[in-house]
């Protein structure tokens, strides 16, 4: 079977072309590693992926986990995969060699995890969110902690879990009503309701380490406590029941191989927790995953898209049906569908959108290897900076248009992409999540508008505006007469879209509803202009490329040829939005409730 | 519980006050039915879609029929349902009465049919298969045929189905390769695989009659073939098995209490069909049925997207989170979301689509009635034509825009909404079969493009745009500013997709291949310029009645916004895809297949 989890020549071309990855070795925390032990890692992720989480991704699809009123059955399959996947090292990715981890860049380790994401996005969350729950022990833990539960988290016999969510709270955190009552041993007796926790329950491991997000009575802010399923005693042993109870199973549209839960935590008042980082500081914690968390939405959004894009192409290379338009001649063979230019129309549409995306959470992850490890101070900082920007974009573009191109993906299907006998169904209810959690379409758009665009005094927006025009000078030096015309427009579209974010931060200043009622379109807006960029700067890589790799020509123009069509089709219809944004009496803002 | 199919003051307003369907009274067939009979059709639809359709939605989408080596087992409640629909005398709805039927207009029987498709969609199918297929045999059927097949079809005790695609042949014609062998008797021998046949097997009724596309070995054409499931003799008795044998179930992604079969005739050389209609003329035959079923495809579409919407307006309005921007005090009650701008947006985005969506199909069907009934020859003949231009908009625009109404009513609810226990879940899941049957989104769009536009040296659309510029007159002289300025608006549009049309007919002319590269884009493109004019259209009619009737004031003002909304938002960010047409080299026809 061909490999369609990614087109390993694109992975090879961002990695080691457009981001220069190789330059990651000369930083003295990978130190050890070459292009070569990149690659071992990745080569490594493909195998596991392929024989691990592909084979049982419709299967646990069709077959989601069951409560028959005492256990959460889930899969073999998916523990086996989860188990496989941490012997294989990735739960500790990017964590220290003493810690028993790879030491890997983020760009690198991404880059490896995206292969799982492609191959079964429902079994590798349970991975995904093992590694987050156990980075927040590593970063905040005390070394009673992590010497107790680091070791069963990265080995994968315990699971992890975040748990944040409430049923009537939703994205809203002041109203979150979880309590966390000191006790006099200096632990805390958790209760609480929990919904949407995803991995919350399950018998793929021998205990769930869940980090909940609590309130302690009469104190300021929310805390954040380690609530394993079983307690854990002093030597990290598992043993008697915590008292959380699973309230019940959710079923969802797709990513039905991970359980979704709702959750009750202390109902029989026998549910104990220990603080982990600072009182009151919890949220805070937290967000200092929010980066990692967003761009693993946004990678596994790209994934499930990218993947897609490939059974589609494949299907169009293979399926034959109809002629040419003029042939008359109905002897004739019909000819494979990818001859039809409304498919080919609809596969380059695929591929703007999927390698675009890719290449966006690539640089991103590329900005937080640079905000770690940077040897420059400054430029730490500007990375930060950038990534903060950034940031929902990459969450909400590839959920977005990743799922535009899943759309697609069914449509070269015809009437079998509908159906699932083919995986383009399955793919495309996978990725309808990606907008809905980590934060919704809204709160990114709301996130970008009123607080990151404006931030600093704008000093974010205009950073990385001044990194697109380092793109177009460079196009426009090019000598590639396309790409200068490209360089001129991009120029363009972002002297208006500085314009019109001036204005709509005025307007929100004056009126903070307004970010509510124009965010959406903004965000869509900003994300287009941010694409027309990394589309431009793949362009004149691979310009740049061709000549010294002539047998590699195809890829490099394909490149440049969806780089045109982006500009042309894609960025060129956003101009009207401008006008719109700028024309605030337009907003839903002031439609009556009852006219609805 | 509320009535969430639809907003019955809506379908009232679109029926008497802008589609003025008490003047059908007028004409001879209809003369015995008044408004109250309309309205007494519309409510008993609604009635037995409530209690008998609406209940098993969810539980039919859960329970799919299987099929256990022998027979395929549907839910009782599905039966139970198309019985009550048959009783109901919806099966026969536009029938004479002589037949049984109710002799109601296309535009009153189309309101009803809504009415079933909003409460479920799957069920709903076997009905509305089985009166296509009625219609076929009462159409084209010999006094025996319709003797023997009408009364069990009528009364629900046999079920009907369609049998046109075959597994390699897919849209193409002439590449169906299903035989129908002459038999001494004058019957035919039929033998051929089909697939994609929605109810081609079941065990709601008696018998199964499938109109079969096939071919008589050395003859011209293709020819239609009346298959029962089980053979009917000359009295009309169902006896012997007619070989007709079901080769497997497909599964859907939604549509799932439809069952979709893979049917094969004839395996044993014991499958016997009788000829309707005239040999060689089996197309044009199913033709005869295409307008309607395409105008049932742009309802059902519609359908989805409209109770869906209903359902995120009744969340938005019920559900508490968060609190008004600017809104410091953690203390107070969470808002209902409905309050968010963002929220607002959403449902207004909604709203615009789906009323609009339902104008056009009711406008689509009172064509029909008018093609079908008009007193005056020229009218029936103009009706014909316009019907024939506008239905691969109202097949295709619903299909598309519905299915973004349906993916904003899941964002409403939040990640509730990703979730089966919310019934939007499933409207998106069912709707995104109609960009794919009954002809794809790309044979619509060619179909428009490169047959339709032109047809008749251009008449269609001249008539149209006809139209189209009597409601902006009327739009300019309502003294109503705003709606004057979107007449200029739609005017100036107009006026665009007339030059753009002229480009791209000149270039398809040149090359059939521009048709295929670019007739997606015109088509989403002509019928945003088709719903603009309904939406003015709706507006005025909404700024007339309101004087007369100031209790109805806020919905007639939720018109006018809506139509505003859509004019701002939707219609002003059409204008660069005018420049993307015109500007043929964009097109993806000369995209390099390797380049993919």
């Amino acid at each position: 079977m061909p490999n369609l989890l990614i087109c390993r020549d694109h992975l090879d071309f961002l990695l080691y072309d457009m981001l220069e990855s190789e330059s990651l070795t000369q930083r003295e925390r990978y130190a050890d590693h070459s292009r070569d032990t990149f690659n071992a890692a990745i080569d490594a992720a493909q195998r596991l992926a392929s024989e691990h989480f592909a084979p049982h991704n419709r299967f646990s699809d069709e077959n989601e986990p069951e409560f028959d009123g005492v256990a959460v059955k889930t899969l073999p399959e998916i523990g086996e995969a989860v188990r496989a996947f941490a012997r294989g090292g990735f739960l500790a990715a990017t964590h220290d060699y003493e810690l028993g981890g790879m030491q890997l860049p983020v760009t690198v380790s991404q880059s490896c995890l995206a292969l799982f994401r492609a191959a079964n996005v429902g079994t590798s969350a349970y991975c995904f969110l093992t590694s987050a729950n156990a980075n927040l022990i590593r970063k905040f833990g005390t070394a009673a902690q992590k010497e107790r539960f680091l070791p069963p988290l990265l080995e994968g016999r315990w699971l992890g879990t975040m748990a944040i969510t409430e049923p009537d709270a939703g994205s809203s955190v002041p109203d979150l009503r979880s309590t966390a009552t000191p006790l006099p041993d200096g632990r805390y007796a958790i209760k609480g309701q929990k919904i949407f926790i995803s991995g919350g329950d399950h018998d793929i491991s021998e205990n769930i380490v869940h980090l909940v997000l609590a309130r302690v009575p009469g104190a300021r802010g929310l805390s954040l406590f380690i609530v394993p399923k079983l307690r854990v005693d002093s030597e990290g042993r598992a043993g008697e029941s915590n008292d959380v109870a699973l309230a019940g199973l959710i079923h969802k549209m797709g990513y039905r191989g991970t359980t979704s839960t709702m959750l009750s935590f202390g109902e029989n008042d026998g549910c104990i927790g220990e603080l982990i980082g600072e009182p009151g500081q919890g949220l805070q914690c937290m967000f200092t995953m929010m980066n990692e968390a967003r761009i693993g939405v946004g990678m596994g959004a790209t994934m499930l898209a990218y993947t897609a894009y490939l059974h589609a192409l494949a299907y169009a290379k293979d399926r034959r049906q109809g002629r040419l338009p003029g042939v008359k001649n109905r002897d004739t063979q019909p000819v494979p569908i990818i001859e039809h230019a409304d498919v080919r129309r609809m596969l380059l549409t695929q591929k703007a959108y999927v390698e675009g995306a890719l290449a966006l959470c690539l640089v991103a992850a590329r900005l937080a290897d640079d905000e770690g490890t940077h040897p420059n101070l400054q430029q730490r900082e500007d990375a930060a900076l950038l990534l903060s920007l950034l940031i929902p974009v990459v969450k909400s573009w590839p959920a977005r248009f990743g799922l535009a191109a899943n759309d697609l993906a069914i449509q070269v299907h015809g009437g079998y992409g509908y159906t699932r006998e083919y995986p383009v169904e399955q793919f495309y209810r996978d990725n309808r999540l990606n907008a809905l959690h980590e934060g919704t379409h809204g709160i990114q758009a709301m996130d970008l508008l009123s607080r990151k665009a404006g931030m600093h005094g704008g000093r974010a927006l205009e950073h990385l505006h001044q990194r697109v025009m380092l793109t177009t000078r460079a196009a426009k030096a090019s000598g590639h007469s396309q790409l200068a015309e490209h360089a001129a427009a991009l120029d363009l579209s972002w002297r208006e879209l500085r314009e019109t974010t001036d204005v709509l931060l005025n307007a929100v200043e004056k009126n903070a509803g307004e970010g509510s009622a124009n965010a959406a379109y903004y965000l869509d807006l900003f994300g287009h202009n941010v694409i027309g960029w990394i589309w431009l700067w793949q362009a004149i890589v691979a310009h740049s490329q061709m000549q010294t790799r002539p047998h590699l020509e195809k890829f490099f123009l394909g490149k440049i040829s969806t780089c045109t069509w982006f500009f042309q089709t894609e960025l060129a219809l956003t101009m009207p939005v401008h006008r719109l944004l700028r024309a605030t009496e337009h907003s839903a803002l002031n439609v009556d409730v009852d006219l609805l």
